[in-house]
């Protein structure tokens, strides 16, 4: 039997949203987590030149590797070396190349919940076993160290995501530090995705790299980058894991889109502009931060990065499936049902994501306060 | 214990080469599997548009699917409904998603050997038992009905290739048919890597699809359409698995490139300039074929379609890798070795690809010329 696995909900709220839009509805698109942007405009000029001067063919750039190496020395004081760093085409199959790096069918790999869906999906669809460790408002919905060390038997690994989605919470460096220090203790290989990186509003998120030289880490040029359709990611890797990862990428995946590699080397070169979408994000967030509460919506966690917010709806309903699609139908804000990231307690929570223009932002909370006004009075 | 995989050996072969290529060595690069030319000029045209107006988000074209769906009915006469089609970042995800949704760790699956490495090593990296069935010339390198038939007990699947890598042999259509037939009554799922498709010099490939309305087919943009490094492929599945193979896209892959997606559209619509780059191909063989026997590579069995030839040099050595990177230090000739193809009797072969030009093809003919003539006096 192949393994039974979940669809992504969003997709069938995205759908109806796009199917409406076709009817002429105006629709607001909060259900997926990728900026409305585009590429850095730097990156789009090169990938023109790109177009006019390379064949592009099965190709992957040192220069990029070289680069990525380098944000982890600049920002993170950490030694990588180029050969540690894999290019992919994206995060998605990035994780699919670290797991198959690290794990063997039937190994356990534990992960919060909530958390990205994928994780719990992509784990089963290679026959891991998720062990999904609930984790509420008080632990800011993300795995302690001190949960991690009362898992018994110890997993064989833990994926770790900071900031993280659905929820935007940022694990601090001290334990962040006591998670590595768990882990090394039990034996646990780490899988740290970093993919928002960089997307954060107060202190910025420190690499699990900082404290667990042996983590594997998955990136992305999807999220702080804005170029989701290029399809562009990369892992890091400890020295003793490249072998088998090449391995892996040479066989499973082959090589990254050219145009994107090309790009995305430049796209490090435009702070400014991407700086810029990081500032949208903050005013996004403190918008929500300050009208979600006014609308009855007050039990979130503050994001401290990424572009979520991930608020209870229990007091509203016990199926936030059919809250999002009744949510999109009357006011045509399009969210994501919490059962996409939980499948214990996401029937009562929602996620919004703010990787919109501020004018959209603002126009969403117009809709929604009549409308959630009116779902209060229903009770 | 992770899963051991070979490295393909053709990577060092061609690192080296650029390394020589480096040093101001003039190197003929025959070593890999991909065109020389690039995607054709409608569809960068079209790139450099949507470079332009698309911010390029996550992303799945459905007039894309819809065209492939049409390519078959236009070409095999067969009715294929554009769910069925799912878009991936080449052919090598293609069939970790179509080796994913069909079986699960222990399955037993089928493959020629010869035949492509990825096949063996991505079999091992997903726990499937590769079951390699020695084919040799009598056979044309290809796996018959009867072969099939005798395998005891029944494999779980098969990956077929026709025309198939190494070697470029066409399964014939009632071959095709007789393998249907065995694999319905046996309970055996077909993988058919329809990748070669499009480059055939003589009758057309036909797809199995033909004849196993339940296969599974690879495809891509990479070999008939000239666009190797965009990182574009689709599978076909029958709508038993449609919602399988959706779940673990969504979760694994998520979506394909999109200037790759709008590009690849615009292909379709560039023949005569992709039949172009056929017409090469078939002058690059016939000038092989004539040359090389004279060579004293007599024992080949002469491609029906894609870019390869694969001989037999067991007269002049017993180590297919070390020859590989005597030819190329003495002629910068770049070939593949063998031993990729074959971890057996692999040693005692080489293969040439050529999708390159012809001024090429005839300058590697003059390098090897004499080269091969003292290797020959040397034995």
């Amino acid at each position: 039997m192949i393994a039974e696995i979940s669809p992504f909900h969003a997709i069938a709220i995205s759908r109806e949203a796009h199917a409406l839009e076709a009817q002429g509805r105006s629709i607001l698109h909060m259900e997926f987590g990728q900026p409305s942007t585009g590429a850095p405009a730097k990156a789009i000029a090169q990938a023109h030149h790109v177009l006019d001067t390379d064949p592009m063919g099965y190709w992957e750039s040192t220069a990029l590797k070289e680069r990525i190496a380098r944000l982890y020395a600049d920002r993170h004081g950490v030694a990588v070396d180029p050969e540690q760093v894999l290019l992919t085409c994206g995060a998605s199959p990035g994780l699919v190349l670290a797991l198959t790096c690290l794990f063997a069918p039937g190994a356990r790999v534990a992960t919060a919940r909530p958390g990205y869906v994928a994780y719990r999906n992509t784990l089963k669809a290679l026959y891991l076993e998720p062990l999904e460790i609930a984790c509420g408002p008080a632990e800011r919905y993300q795995i302690s160290a001190d949960a991690l060390a009362g898992i018994d038997p110890a997993p064989d690994g833990l994926i770790l995501a900071s900031p993280a989605n659905p929820t935007g919470t940022i694990i601090p460096p001290d334990e962040l530090a006591a998670i590595a220090r768990v882990c090394a203790e039990r034996g646990i290989r780490i899988v740290s995705d970093e993919i928002y990186h960089g997307l954060s509003f107060g202190e910025p998120a420190h690499s699990m790299l900082e404290y667990a030289p042996d983590a594997v880490i998955v990136n992305s040029f999807s999220k702080y980058y804005s170029m989701a359709g290029w399809r562009l990611g990369w892992i890091v890797v400890p020295p003793d894991v490249i072998g088998a990862a090449r391995a892996r990428m040479g066989n499973l995946f082959l090589t990254p889109p050219v145009l994107a590699q090309r790009a995305g080397l430049t796209a490090f070169d435009c702070v400014d502009e991407l700086e810029g979408h990081v500032d949208t994000y903050r005013r996004n967030r403190k918008l929500l931060l300050h009208a979600l509460p006014a609308l009855g919506l007050a039990r979130i966690a503050p994001p401290d990065g990424a572009f979520y917010i991930y608020a209870d709806i229990s007091h509203l309903t016990n199926d936030s499936l059919a809250f999002c699609q009744k949510l999109l139908r009357e006011t045509g804000v399009a969210t994501a049902p919490g059962v996409d990231f939980d499948p214990v307690d996401g029937h009562r929570f929602i996620r919004f994501s703010f990787a919109v223009s501020t004018d959209r932002v603002e126009d969403a909370i117009a809709r929604m306060t009549p409308w959630f006004q009116a779902q209060g009075m229903q009770r």
